[in-house]
């Protein structure tokens, strides 16, 4: 079972030369990520949200967003395609036709439900702190009740998914080889920064080890995926 | 008429004072960005597909995408949600319910339909390479008809649109302040790369100075946005 099974809504139609439906491709495009785009319908009006979402398993969660009023009153759930984008080059060809971008993308399908339990609320809460920054929540100040009461969880087991990827370098046609004007890739990456203190933050207060895979300067995808495996190692 | 109204799509409910209506402060979200993700619904099933788009005043338009099926045979257009979407910092705070992310965002609605009329969209399709490029086209290999048939064109007026952004510092409750961890935001940015010249480049073909905006280690953000600038002012 490395794939997922393709089914009416994931089926790859257009390149599919660039497609895949391998569980490995497809997790790794969620767990370097931390932003999401949630698309849901309500009333017949789609609505496409940005949000944080961690994966455990085969389950996705993510945070809750105007949606969570529609799915508090929704019992059986909300169907959604949660979608994850890494850009990584602008491809410049010597036709307009065939500039492109390179990318990562991956489209995940299910059945999104409020996580209402109080239990089950606390640990998912719990673990997206854990997922992006491991060892944080042993540091913090508690949750309090209030608190989780206040925000919202959504949950969607993964029911089929797909992953699209354009990593190469430019396509041109063979007969524009010689046409004399520069193309190639031109890389994207999203690279963290020099952390900014809070300015309530007493002076002296180091940057915890936890925070270690957060260097300035380092990818955010790679700082993701590491943070999640040790994660996945501690628990 | 500075702001766009908000109707029942767009009015922002939660978190209200990260919220605007402010076209300017859309348009710059919009336009300062190459990757947008489209939600559209299509027999109950809502799908969230990346892709390239560009805005032409209030005409927003994008590559087309599985939707272009659907919208081939739907006369009266589809509505759709475009939502643009620049992640900027990890947000740590001294609890778990503090954590957040720095992030500006716009959500644009409208009816989604397909460019056919092939005058419109050979504009179109010129439009979005010197958008992203200008200057380019000029030094490029013209498109063919066989080329402008095989690309299909998105178009959609923009008619409610909203934006969110949260841009500060790390908002601890205030009896954390001495919470001994450290807080604070590690900001992201996305930036470009050293250009990869095609593997059939001939050697010695220079960057064109209509590249100029993509320097290696400047923002996306910035370079977009410099680069739409200069296309307005051309045309």
């Amino acid at each position: 079972m490395n794939d997922y099974t393709p089914g009416p809504r994931s089926r790859i139609k257009r390149n599919p030369k660039r497609g895949s439906y391998d569980r490995a491709t497809v997790h790794a495009i969620l767990d370097s990520a931390m932003l999401a785009h949630v698309a849901y319908t309500i009333d017949g009006q789609p609505y496409c949200t940005p949000t944080i979402h961690w994966r455990e398993g085969e389950i996705l969660y993510w945070h809750g967003s105007s949606a969570s009023r529609m799915l508090r009153t929704q019992g059986p759930g909300l169907p959604v395609c949660v979608t994850v984008t890494h850009l990584d080059g602008l491809v410049l060809a010597r036709s307009a036709f065939n500039h492109s971008a390179n990318f990562r993308c991956a489209m995940v399908f299910g059945t999104a439900r409020l996580v209402d339990e109080p239990a089950e609320k606390e640990r998912a809460l719990y673990a997206v702190t854990d997922r992006l920054f491991p060892g944080r929540n042993a540091e913090l100040r508690p949750m309090t009740a209030q608190e989780i009461k206040a925000t919202s969880v959504v949950r969607m087991d993964i029911e089929e998914a797909s992953a699209k990827i354009r990593g190469v370098n430019v396509g041109d046609d063979e007969e524009d080889g010689t046409w004399p004007v520069w193309a190639g890739v031109i890389p994207v990456t999203t690279t963290l920064g020099t952390p900014e203190p809070s300015p309530v933050l007493p002076a002296a207060t180091p940057m915890p080890a936890h925070l270690a895979a957060y260097s300035p300067g380092r990818q955010l995808d790679e700082a993701l995926q590491d943070s999640f495996t040790r994660w996945q190692t501690q628990t």
